[in-house]
């Protein structure tokens, strides 16, 4: 099969390799389209560095596919369509133990430690295939893991019913929790981001009011929109002036939830939490290995009965051979309007 | 009667003024003991600065005394022995609107915008007085508001019965901390500070280990104790050192409240939060204005019954001509050994 396998430091290439064999709890996947992740073109760009080190491999784990084979105590019939969830617990950590099976202290994550879509056929553990609804397909299915990761920050967040909203940093995370916040009820969603096709997205995905931080300051206007701050902020930028923008965007005793991934320390002045007697917690992921339905199942549901539209988000759609110029290369570049863009090996 | 008047940076004179009258709502206190707080120190080390700027007027707002006059309409008797609450809310902004007086944006604090209890008499308005209950000295009242600031922060908190609990900080309220966690039911107690004697005050206080951060990093050594980190820490020290050793103290989902007051922005690294789905929250003083006795009233109780002991925590009573010398500048040096000095006007 042909498989788009990382080098190191940009080095992608297009191998003709082996079909993986499944294991006995595993099943072999057809990989109809596996979503491109900020963090694989990281990777392409600054490492290797963030993933496993056994190189070379095939990154990839934003999967949807179908079932072609499976293994003998893998309980998932052949023909199931799916969307894959890529956390692969050690189930015997602490974490583990606790069933924070996405906190695992020796995760095997697909596509990162082990092989993942960025190739034509995938073995995986049959307990991470998310089976699809009907109405869903495996393409729009890869498109399931970024809104997985929104759905967890809801779910991880004090978000009620009517509660105003503020994403700072429109991403595909970003973008999907404008969409999963209007889609569990939320009142009022106010967003913030860089990039005029981002803020065009958010708009048509259902944000009231979305602004340019560098023209507009956010916490002024969110707060003259709320009457003093919204109620819960979302920190999906992963950068110091994110996350001091979606703290002082809450309304005393309000809560920001991080989702964001950082790559070192920031400043923050705590008073602004102590004055108003505000807080902030964090997301990580999405549930994964034994629980590896929950945040994706909930997802696929929210596509099936039309809460969520994963459609807008997906700019475009490439073949395996263009990974590196139309994939990584294209969204290394900083300016890129592209937001999911899916790899159809 | 006399006061100690803050005239001004390093400059408290002791003077002879007339009594205040209390108005229709106020009542006339004879003060009984009032505690020197740590931001009272600060006002005068480098102020005038944090508490209001109509100089001279007497700080002091951790307040016991007796009700000696009563306005017509305030309705509490002659001879009512008390605590203070010093929060005197405005009731008409944001904050007072959701009931939040003591975040109120126009908050009179007694002993910092107006007289406070470095002085024989202070009038207050009657919502601010707390009854004692029997057995309650007013010169141990004095003691209940950094108490109360405990008590509140753990209101604030997520502590649970039976969870393990790291008190970072040992200044007053640390040590108020640590009995109000016992006192409420928390399981084992830990606490890090700099000074021997307030660590082994912690240790009389209750505390199950007691470290010095510059010998023993809390942070392993509690996780060695809990096996990977306590339920709930508190930040009681106001710096970034005491915020990072909190924060890492926790156990992945775990909990940290601060209580300090920093002096400005700190450096924290959010994927200590993000990748443990760690989380944080602030606690501001104490509930106020309308509300006064919901924490303190609390907290007298509890000295009552026994469940709280101020009396360890008084290493020295002075007079009010001695709050210079033996007051500010004794509390002036970092490594003096008094916890809470009482003034006794």
């Amino acid at each position: 099969m042909q498989a788009a396998r990382y080098y190191g430091n940009r080095d992608v290439r297009i191998d003709e390799i082996d079909a993986p064999s499944p294991e006995a709890d595993e099943v072999l996947i057809d990989v109809e389209a596996c979503g491109i992740c900020r963090s694989d073109v990281k990777e392409y760009q600054q490492g290797p560095k963030f993933y496993g080190d056994d190189l070379p491999y095939a990154m990839g784990h934003e999967i949807g596919g179908t079932v072609v084979e499976a293994g003998e105590d893998a309980d998932v019939p052949v023909g199931t369509d799916l969307v894959l969830n890529p956390i692969v617990a050690c189930g015997s950590c602490r974490f583990c133990d606790d069933a924070q099976y996405h906190l695992c202290q020796n995760m095997s994550f697909i596509g990162a430690h082990r092989q993942g879509g960025y190739a034509e056929l995938v073995a995986a553990p049959a307990e991470n295939v998310v089976p699809l609804p009907d109405g869903v397909s495996p393409e729009m299915a890869a498109v399931a893991e970024p809104l997985a990761v929104a759905f967890h920050a809801v779910t991880q967040s004090t978000l009620r019913l009517g509660d105003s909203v503020a994403v700072v940093g429109l991403g595909p995370i970003g973008l999907g929790l404008v969409q999963v916040a209007k889609a569990v009820g939320a009142g009022s969603v106010y967003a913030s981001g860089h990039r005029a096709a981002r803020r065009a997205l958010a708009t048509e995905s259902g944000a009231d009011l979305v602004v340019d931080p560098r023209e507009t300051d956010p916490v002024e206007r969110f707060s003259e929109e709320t009457d003093g701050g919204v109620d819960v902020a979302f920190e999906v930028a992963g950068n110091e002036s994110a996350l001091n923008d979606a703290i002082g965007s809450t309304r005393p005793g309000g809560h920001t939830t991080i989702v964001g991934v950082f790559g070192g320390d920031v400043s923050i002045d705590p008073m602004t939490l102590v004055n108003f007697e505000r807080s902030v917690n964090a997301s990580a992921g999405y549930r994964g290995g034994p629980h590896a339905e929950r945040d994706f199942g909930s997802v696929v549901e929210l596509f099936a009965d039309g809460r969520l539209d994963p459609d807008p988000l997906v700019t475009s759609r490439i073949g395996l051979g263009e990974i590196v110029e139309s994939g990584f290369e294209a969204l290394s570049d900083g300016e890129s309007e592209d937001v999911k863009i899916l790899v159809k090996p």
